[in-house]
């Protein structure tokens, strides 16, 4: 059945069916009311961050489903909630979406929404819905929580701190080729290549890594790398008054970029500049690896020191195999001034890499 | 200057001048980071709203600005706070636009924003703008609080409250109305027309009576008018359990309304379906009407009593001025089950009336 023949009473009641109340009662109010109301506390500070997806610019209905797409609109989110060391606790989603889409569709997005909100025990609180003729657009709004004084912004790192990432940086840009290669074709494809396809399509935010970085306060500033690792890394060196080095060769490789390295492609752009990896960059002294290290067993993640923080003066820079310079054309930190139009840093993603049909449109260049 | 062609940098460091913190130093983080970070505070609750106004739907560039865009996109949000008996505190912003829009557009839009804010003590905190080559969309999130117990839901009403309005329902609509047919003209024409199309165009929020309704607990279930008086109050009492009976005569005329009436314009489905007043509807006893009146006489505000909570069996009805039920097609609360995808109730609102190209696409009418 299309949304737009379909009641507002059948869809609101099968949301409250799927989306009930969890939590320790905190919840005071949900999808009854047009505000949601929830219990504060004490020595808390509130979390609050809102990401939105666009067809054809954050994804396109030939590679991914809606299953994966509202997977991948609650995951971007807790990513920001995770950068911060915080809880996720509450979503509000907002849809845009054409009335002749079916039923299914809506069904299927909230889904892949409830999939990767039940692990994190975020519950959904509020939302609207709106008929639109053009792309569809998904925006989601987390509000979590973290004690005060354990929240870890982009603003703490001093010279001398260790860069460390989580996971295999790269691997979404990697994955978002082959998509763009092959269609959903590449998440039915051999091993690395779909491995890499689903990095890009179903990023797993790291909501207990920057839990516990946070809460041991291991790290001194941390960030999530949506837009490519120097881009990021050089947002947190601008919150901190700092610069960073980071070494290619240092940057852990996925089964799928080593393949794609002994077929003869360029890894550099893609680990350096990739983007949407949704994986924790974050900074801490050196006397803290060994927590860093146990950190990282716990949660079962790979983390890698990739570079150091240095003076301002020094910029930011990444160093090839052989200690060179890295020029990446299109994106890093030189690129910082170039990009359309964030009040809050979350832009448009797909512009950072491997978009050269819209790399005009995307990329703020002037044209 | 294009927004493709603008910097990050510059954007994003004229957001933070321009919407600098200036509340009690709840603010911690607002855009340095992507998750903003606020404190909380005892025996409150967090209120949570989102909304989002998408271009073509909501608005047309042919008869709204950018600055009255900015203006209605808080308003609406603020409208859900105040309908709680809430403090609005902080907002986030959530743009989807071509890259090819002019800065000044977005200068305009969050000077548009930035009015209604200020007054309300309203602060932004985070946000996220995307290029997106269809229809622009603005989704406001506001976040608020209230006394823990001073909430006013819509499930409170009991038989034998009175239903009041503030203010002069179906402005909205007929303003819509003279916009459609006049375009920007219309707000420059003389008083009546000019009037009603700013009801439409920047309706104000009526946060100030609500909070009073509420903290004084002379309201027992309260809803803003969005959707249309029928509309609304069907859903208040839904969630409350009861019917309700409303007379068109018990509306107050605005000097607009009058002067259609004398041309011989219907008003009954201006006022009883008419939708986007972002008026208060609510519910009190009778022995709070003094309370009510003082209210009304401290805010300024119009506030009337136009019928009362009955039996749930009886339903939700309108009478005429003679005591005849009336029926208006395509609105009210025979409507509610057949219009689309609310995930929270807050629905494309021009649909409710005086849309006759889009009314298929919009009134959830099965194709």
């Amino acid at each position: 059945m299309k949304l737009g023949a379909l009641g507002e009473g059948p869809l609101v009641d099968g949301l409250r069916r799927r989306f009930q109340p969890r939590k320790d009662g905190r919840v005071v109010m949900a999808m009854g009311d047009d505000t949601a109301v929830t219990t504060e506390r004490p020595d808390r500070v509130l979390l609050a961050t809102t990401d939105t997806l666009v067809e054809d610019v954050h994804f396109a209905p030939s590679y991914t489903s809606p299953f994966l797409l509202g997977r991948k609109a609650v995951s971007v989110s807790l990513s920001d909630i995770a950068a911060m060391g915080g809880e996720p606790l509450f979503l509000l989603a907002s849809l845009v979406v054409a009335p002749d889409r079916e039923k299914e569709f809506i069904d299927a997005l909230y889904d892949g929404m409830a999939s990767v909100m039940e692990p994190h025990g975020v519950e959904l609180v509020g939302g609207n819905t709106c008929a639109g003729d053009g792309p569809m657009a998904v925006t989601t709004t987390v509000l979590g929580e973290a004690a005060a004084g354990e929240v870890v912004y982009r603003r703490g790192a001093s010279v001398g701190d260790d860069v460390y990432v989580t996971g295999t940086p790269g691997d979404s840009a990697l994955g978002l080729r082959y998509l763009r290669e092959l269609g959903r074709a590449a998440l039915e494809a051999a091993g690395p290549v779909r491995e890499a396809a689903f990095r890009h399509l179903d990023p797993t935010p790291r909501v207990a890594a920057g839990a516990l970085l946070a809460r041991r306060r291991a790290a001194t500033a941390m960030i999530d790398i949506s837009d490519g690792v120097l881009l990021d890394l050089g947002r947190l060196c601008r919150e901190s008054g700092v610069g960073a080095v980071v070494e290619e060769g240092r940057f852990p490789l996925s089964r799928a970029m080593e393949a794609h390295a002994e077929a003869g492609g360029e890894t550099a752009p893609l680990i350096l500049a990739g983007g949407e990896d949704y994986e924790l960059l974050f900074t801490a002294p050196p006397d803290k690896a060994p927590m860093v290290r146990e950190i990282a067993s716990q949660t079962g993640l790979a983390v890698r020191a990739v570079g150091r923080i240095v003076d301002s003066r020094e910029g930011v820079a990444a160093l090839d195999r052989r200690g060179r310079p890295i020029e990446i054309a299109q994106t890093g930190f030189d690129h910082f001034g170039s990009r359309p139009l964030p009040p809050c840093v979350d832009l448009p993603r797909k512009d950072v890499y491997n978009y050269p049909s819209n790399s005009r449109r995307n990329s703020g260049q002037p044209s």
